[in-house]
Formats: structure tokens, sequence, C-alpha cells
């Protein structure tokens, strides 16, 4: 029997090779290969059934969690997965719990911030699982501002131990995942005090629970911090509160990778340089960007799906309605998000490239090249979770009602993906360190350092300021040489404009702060000219399959001119185009809208995703949208019963009552 | 002893009468008084408590909302509440349920679309509450095409009854609130077929359930759709699906205000006009735009306090960091979102009065004015349900990580916000239908046919497409006329631009498809323009209190020029405004913002809304946010007790497993 498949005909309609594209997306054959297998293995487990998550109860969901994360465990070691299967495998049971701070941020910090000692002693056990840590820096009341921390850890040189204490409630460690039920160890950030001098924050290793019988140790208040945005999402997860009162830790617990302190108390600073810990900070941005990718193409495909079964309006002679995604309107909302993941995917592909680049250049103590690093990870983390989060959103209402409902998987995954804007640096103070970048680079062109990496363009601003777009007619907006081009002008011109305004403040700090929204719309300007120009470099590479190139560089054109058109203003304003360029890219993009649309299926399909991990009715890979949404309705809690509990003493006295309504 | 308040010394800095303001916000004095009455009566009682709701199963909740709706109806009938009264009531207990769409929707269709018999029917049963009802329009596969609909209505002369009829799995009624677990009746939207003949869609009363015990009646599937975005919001309703297998009502049950059905099945056209009906829409959209300035400034009022409490960086000295509100990018991001509250509701009260009149011409047989005032009202409901869905985001953000905490209150606010954008016409819809009006108007400028109300300014597009801006300085942006031109240049403008390229295209509606993008924009600057203009007549009305009149005029021109930024491109392209212009704009706006610092708080306190009606943690009146975060924290389910359910078949298996990783 064959398989059911509403989507057939528009599968056929596609002008490339879906399974070449497959790779594209997934990097490599190899990792597409382990990426099936581990997907598959996840979606065919009941165990990892998810389905019923948004209607369990909190603690409900949360012993769900648990019993995955030991599932997760106990198929990694029977499997004999490895480090990147394993986490494949996590990745697609797609439930917030504490092995993602264990495995993400805890096990990593321990690597990179505690000495050769710690690692041998710490980090067999965190393998193993024999001890469960978790990333406390955080507080109730400090959070962008690390340095603002309150918690401190006093040096006691009689007993050779550091104190670990919370002066204040706003000091109360706040977030940290896998705190609040779950983790024996934290990571705990505080103020190293020795001898009464403070010495900036450090990092702790303070067990938080009994290894018997999992009570907190004495002096330890820890729970967790109670519901979070939207059913099931982040409240698998046990986010936690801690406080410490006076807690004791053997001094060897201080992490001490980059700064000691001594028995006798004296505080160190390592030869290691400090720059070192901004490795830790490109590796979890790149991994932020990545999922950014896998969150919008997750979106994309569901709503790209649903657009193709759902059909309104425009029936000729009691045919069918017409198609939604055949609307232009539904097209110049989608297809940009369409085209967005393929380019998220694509510069995170190139961030971890230059994670990989950077290490290899710490070890070897150059240092030249961070500055830019850090600017561009900070910069992509900001712009591409902002987009994503808003386009997760967009892609819910470009579904109708129906991505209302819970079993769109919509609702979930945006509320499970928001916090991505705020942790790991709010998206609007990593772009004000971008502009600082920026506007140090503008005052040094002067001076004969040549900018490198991705700021490289601002070497050429001299041109870049009096440059002219040559556009005369549509269609040569599907230049990449062209679009490049006025990106990078836009970009010169934006910074080198605030540049020039900051210099009218008698203060600079004052400028900064009176400036800020210019500055940071100047940070957008330079990190969407990263995104666009790592696509083009995508482009140039050798890329085999009928058809694919053509999709990806229609998808190019489409993400830039898309972009180019939503911040209009930016680009005729610095005089990088005309109005009337403007309005032919506009017309370019209609044009290129109709020939993403007999892909568009194709280009989701190429995601390779399961139903189970895209855990949407709306965007089933069969496309059978309506009578499964009709079964899941009736699986809710309110339908146990026809008649509803409450309806003796709240519905049936108000129908029987006898009553004269005098005012109403 | 005095009552905590953190937020003392920032309403001191306040530069008008609050009070004032306060009557100003309400619409008039009375109106404010009943408003703070209700509030508080609500917010005093314990039935009405709403602080645990996100915490509570899907059952448990429902079984909560109907307690509360039982208890609100008997408080109403022992107070001897007035409708207005009532209606408030319901608004400030805050939970969605079937009582809204029975006021809301079932009752006002028998008034607006039966006939005089069936009003002294239905009515009296409908006001005591002795049938409970609701409004089954959309179904599974057919939402904003309503001639989509599938159910069937089929007369049967012999018996004389109607047989409502579900032919296929899409025509099941889907969304309606109430239907699935409370109605007792449902007002159904269906074909209307007589003797074979299609007579399009129409109204009928259903009875659904048995008033004895409450069970589904012969032939009608009903039930609950299931789990919907976040939790508490909506699923506190009971949004439902409803199917009918030859189900017969008597003849008379089909609404006859408009058009009959008689004995011998002849389908007649009422002699009332059909335009009628446009009365009620205009009535619902009116209340949507009036909930959307409430949504939107209890988002802002939320983020305005906790911008004052929330302290980051900028500590000299030891002494206390900068308070978050003091940054220029949170100023940008949340005084935008405050003016655009007044904005809305200035309108909304505009809307309201528009609705009094076009229901005078009406009964006065005056059709005149109906197309512009439909544009309009489908206009405001789309574009302010739009930015107040996006501004709840953006201020759930502005208050950083702690805006992901239910506690904070928006993230239930959104959930339970968005589903505006798409219930009671579809926003982009919407703006397809506005812009076809605007296209009409245009392509009648030369015949004489004057443009009337909102769309008077097209009668002056002779002036305003060649018009030029003529601010030189930063303060020529003050001028409300200087702005109002620049808005109506830039409406305008867009306008002609999507005719004369309209008319490239050999057929119309072909060229509607294809640049439906820009058409939406176009509508969108419409809109904006008339946003704008009723703010201006606001300022024209006579203002009393002490500086009151002064920060409108301040929010205006805020409101005002954060639109010109954030729509540059409009302005500049279509040459309203030069680019000189537009950063001149800009500048002016942040000096604005500094004249709006000192007086946010008190200018959220004038919306005077109780604690209880915000339910957040961050936005209370007294600014203790930090030790109440605390408290909430513990009240989670999952704090009950210390080690965590599934501990022992999760957790400590894990700890105390001893395994050799081996590839890990």
């Amino acid at each position: 029997m064959e398989a059911l498949d509403y989507h057939a005909e528009e599968r056929r309609k596609a002008e490339f090779d879906v399974e070449e594209m497959k790779i594209v997306w997934a990097g490599s054959r190899q990792a597409y290969e382990i990426s099936d297998r581990v997907a598959r293995l996840v979606a065919s487990d009941p165990v990892f059934r998810k389905d019923n998550r948004t209607m369990l109860s909190r603690k409900d969901l949360f012993k769900d969690t648990l019993r995955k994360a030991a599932h997760a465990w106990k198929r990694i070691i029977e499997l004999r997965l490895s480090e990147e299967e394993a986490s494949k495998l996590r990745f697609f049971v797609d439930q917030p719990v504490f092995t993602d701070l264990h495995w993400g941020m805890f096990i990593p910090a321990i690597k990179g911030q505690g000495n050769e000692e710690q690692q041998h002693k710490w980090l067999p056990m965190a393998y193993k699982m024999q001890i469960i840590g978790c990333y406390a820096q955080t507080e109730l009341g400090h959070g962008s501002n690390v340095q603002g921390l309150e918690t401190t850890a006093t040096f006691d040189p009689e007993t050779d131990e550091f104190v670990i204490h919370s002066p204040t409630l706003t000091s109360s460690k706040w977030w940290p995942g896998g705190l609040g039920k779950v983790s024996t160890h934290a990571l705990v950030y505080a103020h190293l005090i020795t001898d009464g001098q403070d010495h900036g924050v450090h990092g702790f290793i303070v067990q938080l629970r009994s290894l018997d019988d999992h009570l907190p140790l004495p002096g330890i208040t820890v729970g967790d911090i109670g519901m979070k945005f939207g059913s099931g999402a982040y409240n698998s997860m046990d986010n936690g509160v801690l406080r410490f009162d006076h807690v004791r830790i053997p001094r060897d617990q201080m992490l001490m990778g980059v700064s000691q302190v001594t028995r006798e108390g004296k505080f160190m600073q390592s030869d290691v340089p400090r720059q070192l810990v901004y490795g830790t900070m490109v590796y979890v941005r790149q991994k932020i960007v990545a999922n950014a990718s896998c969150a919008l193409s997750r979106a994309v495909c569901i709503a790209t799906r649903y657009s193709a079964v759902r059909r309104q309006f425009g029936s000729h002679n009691g045919g069918p309605e017409t198609q939604v995604i055949d609307y232009k309107t539904q097209q110049s909302r989608l297809f940009p998000l369409l085209a967005s993941a393929y380019a998220f995917r694509f510069v995170g592909e190139w961030l971890k490239w230059l994670y990989t680049d950077v290490t290899r250049r710490l070890e070897a103590n150059d240092f030249s090249t961070l500055p830019e690093v850090h600017a561009c990870t900070a910069g992509l983390k900001s712009v591409t979770t902002s987009a994503t989060a808003d386009a997760i959103e967009e892609c819910r209402k470009l579904c109708g009602g129906h991505g209302y409902l819970s079993s769109s998987g919509l609702p979930e995954l945006f509320a499970v993906y928001v916090p991505a804007c705020t942790y790991e640096g709010d998206n609007v103070v990593l772009l004000l360190q971008v502009s600082r970048f920026l506007m140090k680079t503008v005052s040094q062109l002067g001076s004969g350092k040549k900018p490198v990496g991705t700021i490289a363009y601002m070497g050429r601003s001299e041109h870049l300021l009096q440059c002219r777009c040559e556009v005369e007619r549509a269609e040569d907006w599907l230049k990449p040489n062209v679009i490049l081009e006025a990106f990078e002008a836009r970009a010169a011109r934006m910074s080198v404009t605030c540049a020039k305004n900051l210099n009218n403040f008698p203060n600079q700090e004052e400028g900064f702060a009176q400036l800020a929204t210019d500055l940071a719309e100047a940070a957008v300007a330079h990190v969407q000219l990263i995104i666009v120009s790592k696509f083009i470099e995508k482009l140039h590479q050798d890329i085999p399959g009928k058809g694919v190139k053509r999709q990806l560089e229609i998808l190019f054109n489409v993400y830039a001119l898309s972009l180019l058109h939503k911040h209009l203003g930016d680009f005729v304003t610095s005089g990088c185009i005309t109005p009337k360029q403007g309005a032919l890219a506009n017309e370019q993009l209609r044009l290129l809208y109709s020939q993403v649309r007999p892909n568009a299926i194709a280009l989701v399909d190429a995601f390779n995703y399961t139903d189970h991990y895209l855990g949407s009715v709306l965007g089933r890979y069969d496309g059978n949208v309506y009578p499964k949404l009709y079964e899941e309705a009736w699986k809710d809690p309110l339908n146990e019963t026809v008649v509803p509990d409450g309806y003796h003493d709240y519905i049936r006295p108000i129908l029987k009552q006898h009553i004269r309504v005098a005012r109403l």
C-alpha cells in the first residue's frame, strides 16, 4: 500500500536534488548520516514521545523529563554512542533538561577554567555522571553585569577554605538550569576575597546536595524558581534559586586555570592569558547561532508545509480554493524566513570553523584576531536569535488560527526559544559591544592598523563612503557583488556617521549613552553584512547535485533583498542606493518569490526533520493535517468526560436560577 | 505605618497631575469612577485570585474559571450592577470564559440579525442566562472566507424544519469559545439551501445540550479542541469542535432579521438593507481596538515600573548601578510603546463615537459613510492588534530574564493576546481590504466624488504629491501640522504609487495579487495616519489638569516620530522628507525621551491598574519586586518536596551506576 502523501505533487515540482540539499544543510555527508540515524532512533522510541507534553502538570512534566534523561543516558551507554552522537541524541529528545547544562556549561567550564589537576579530578566523574553539575552565575538582582554579582567567596587561611556566602536577597543565584531539583554540584561565580581584598569574580565548584540522599547540604537553600513562559517548553527544566549561608569548600575547588589562591591566601594571576576565557564564550555563542538555524528552520518547515495544505478564497466554479502559499502576502512573509534559515545555517557553519581557528591561534599565543572574533560572535548571537524569535511567531501567525493550538508545535517552540535573546548576553547589550568595536575600528582607520576578518571592508571605507550603486534594472540586483557592495557601503556609512556624531559630544561616554540606539542599528548593519558575505562565500564553494546551487543562489537573493527592503531607510538615507533602486529590488524580490514557490516544500524537506522532532500536526511530512488535528483534540483531559467537572457546582445553578434581572 | 513604596521618588518627579490624567485615560470622570470601583471590588475578592493560574492543570484551570464565572454572575446580580458595570467586572476578572462569547457575540448577533419576534423570544432567556450561547462560524478547514463554509442548513418543507449538517470532517465547527463544554445553544453559520438552491451563509440558533442533564442532543458531537498557546491564558476557555449529523431545528430558528424563509420554503431578502450587518462588525472591532490599548498599556506599565527597579552597570564608587530606564536603548524601545498605548486609547475612544455615528446613520438609511467606516475599523483593528502583540513581547524582553517568569505576568498576557491578530478578520486580510478601498478612492479622484472622513486627505492629493516638508531644525518636528502633512503625504504617495503600478497589469486582479505586499504597506501608512490625526484632535480638546496636556503633546510627538523613524524608508523614498530631515526627527526623538523619563512612572500610574489586574510581580505598584519574586518561586508545586518525585527512579540510578564510558 502506498503511503499517504498530500504533498506528493508539491514534491514532484522541485527543480533540484533534495537528497544533495540535505547534505548541504547538514554540512557534510557524515553529519547528515549521523543526524538522520539518531533522529530516527529517538523518533521510534516510545519513551521519547512528546505529543502530550503541553497537557502535563508541572510535576508530571518534570518527572517525564527526568525519565527521558535517564533513558537517553541508558541508550547512549548501551549503543556506545560517540560524543557527537550523544549530543545529537539529546538534541532530538528536544526537552530542556539538566543534562543540557551539565554537558553544555559545567563540563566545558571546568575544561576551560580548571587547571590540569582539577580537570583530572572532576572531569571523569562528570563524564560518568557520578556528579551532576550546573552553572550558577546570574543572581536575582544581577544579570549582564557580571562584576556586579554580590555572592562572595572569602578565603579563610586558618582552615584553607573558601566561605561562600549570599549576603543579600538579591545575591541569591537565580535562573541556573538543573539547579532547582537535580544538580549535585554547581559552578558558582562569586567575588573572591582574600585578606579583605576583592579580586573580582571567579568560579568555584560547590557541592549542593548529598550524594547519598540528595538533600541539600548545610547552609544551602535551593529550590525551583517556578513556572516560565508557555506550557511544556522550559517548564521541564528546574531553573533554580540558591542561597549560601557561609558554606565552606576546600581551597582547591576554586577554578585555578587562570588565577590561583595559594595556601597562604595570596592571589596570583596565572601566566595563562585571561583572553583564553573568550574561547569558551566563542564556543557557546557559535552553538547558539547553530541552534538559531535549527529553531528557525523548524518553524519555517511547519509554516511552509501547512501553507501548502491550507486553502482559502479564490475558488473557481466550485473547485478547490487557492493554497495560501500561492498568495504573495504569504510568500513575502514566509520565503525571507526560509532564506534566513539557510543563511543562518551557513554563517553558523563558518562560526564553527572560526572557533577552531581562534582556538588554534590562542594556543599559539596569537591574540590578534580576538577583538574581531568577539565582536563577530557577539553580533551574530544577537542578530540571529532576535530574528529567529520573531520568525517563529511570524510562522505561527502564517498558520492562521490553528497556529495557536499547542498541537501546531509553534507556541511551544516560541516559548522554548525566546530566552535565547536574553541568556548568554542580552541581545541589545551585545549590539552595543559590537558598536564599540566598530567605533574603535573607525577611529583607527587613519592609523595604518589594517582591519581584518569580518571588519576588513572598513579598510576600503574611502571607496565605500562615496561609491554609487549601479543597479539600473531589476535583474542587476541578482549580482552578489552588487548586493555585497550595497551592504558594505551601508554598514560603513552607518558606522562612520555614528563616529562623526560621537565626536560632537565633549564626553565620549555621554555620546555613547545618547547615541546608543543609532549605534545598535549600525551594529545590526555590520552583522547583516557578515551573514550576507558568508552566504556568498558558500555560493563560491563546490556544490554538487542537480539544481542545488541554483536554489541557494535564489535563497541568497531573497535573503539579501528582503533585508534591503526591510531596512530601506538605512540604504536610501545613507545614499547607498536611490529610491528607484530600492523599488527595483522590491520588484526583483517578487520575481524571486515565484521561483522559490515550486521548490518551497522540497527546500524544507531538505532539513530532514522527523515528524517526532517537528512535533507539529500542521507540519506533518504527509500533509494529513485535518484528520490529525481532529484526533488530537479529543485527547485533551477536558474531553475525558462529556459533562465537565464543575457543571453541577457552577453551570447548572446559573441555568436553573430564577432571577429577575433588574438593571441588566 | 507608611506603606512601602520604592517608586515614591519616581512619583514625586512627575510634572503633571496624575489624577487628572487618570480621567483622560478613562475617557470621563464617570468612566473612571466605575472602572476604579469595579476593579477594586474584583481585586479584593479572594475567589478572583489569579496568581496561581499558570500552575493549574487544564482541568483545574477550567473548573476554576467556571467558579469565577458563576461567582461573577452572582455578584453582578447581588450588587444589581448595570450592564456597563457588569461588563467591567468580567473584564477585570481577566480570565477568558464562556460568558465573553455569550455577552459579546451571541447576544449582539441575535440583536443585530434576529427579527423582532426572535429578539423577544431569545433575548430575555439569554439575559438571564437561562440559556448560554456561543458563536459557531469558523470551521476546521475554513476561516476568513466565510462563503467557503461547508456546513449546510437544508429546509425540509414537510416538517417545516432546517436540517443542519456537517458533510465533511473539515466542515466541523472549530474554535468557537464556550462551545466545547458549556454552551447550551450556538449561533451556527451555514449555507442555507431551499429546494436544492444555495442562498449563501446565514445564522441559525441551534440547541446543543439538554437543559436537564447537559448531555449533547442527538446528532451532535461536541468537545474541546485541546491546549492552546501558553499556560493559563486561553486554556481557561473551552474553545470547541462541533459536528452535526442531520440535526433538525424549527424554521423560526434561522435568524430572520435580514432574510427569511417562508413556510413554503421560499427564500426572501428582507427590505432591511444588508449593510446593517456591518454595524455589528464595527461594534466588535471598536471593542478590539479598545482592548488593544488595555493589553498594551498593561504590558507597558509592567515594563516601565520594572525598568525603574532594575539596575545594571554604571555603578560609581560602589554606589548603586544605573536604573535601566535611564538607558537610551531602553527608552527608545519602551517610550514609543508607552506613547502607542495612549495613541490607541484615543483612537479607540473616537471609534466608539464613530460606531454611534454610523448606527445613527444606518437607522436613517444613510449608507454613504459605510465603506470608509468599514475600511477604517478594519485597518485600525489590524494595525493596533499587530502592534500590541509585538509590543507585549518587546516589553517582556525589556524586563530581561525575569520577564520570562510566569510571575512577571507578561508570558500569559502575550499568550492570551496574540489571537487578536487572527480572530475577527486576519490582520493581513484586513489590510488588503483597506487597500482595495484606497485604490478605489484613488481611481475616483478625478470623478468629482469627494473622499470623506478619514480618507478626506486624498481630496488634497494634488498638493500632497508635490508638497515638501519644511523641517530645518530638530524642533520643527514638534509641530503637529508638520507631522500631519508628512504622514498624509506618505500615505497619499504610497497609495498613488500602488495605483500606478496596478495599472501596469492588464488584469486588475492579477495586479492585486502581485502587488499585495505593497498594497498592505500602503494600508498601514493610511491607518497610521488615522491614529496620528486622532491624537492631534485629542490635543485640540480642552484638557484640564496641571501639565496633562503638555505630557500628551510629548507622547504624541514620541508616537509620530518613532513611527517615522521605523518607516523611514517609506517617507524618504516617496520624497516626503529628506534623509537630513529624517536624521533631525531622530535627534528630536532623543530629546523627547529625556522629557518622558521623569514622568514615565506617573504616566503608567495613570492607567490606574490594580496589582490584581496587572498580575505581575515585576509591575507591582510599590516596586517591591525581588522579595516577592523570591516568595512566588517557592509556591511552585515542584517545591512541595525537597527531593523531587522521580529522584529514586531516574536520578539516583544515574549517579550510582558503575560504568566504564567507552567512547564518550
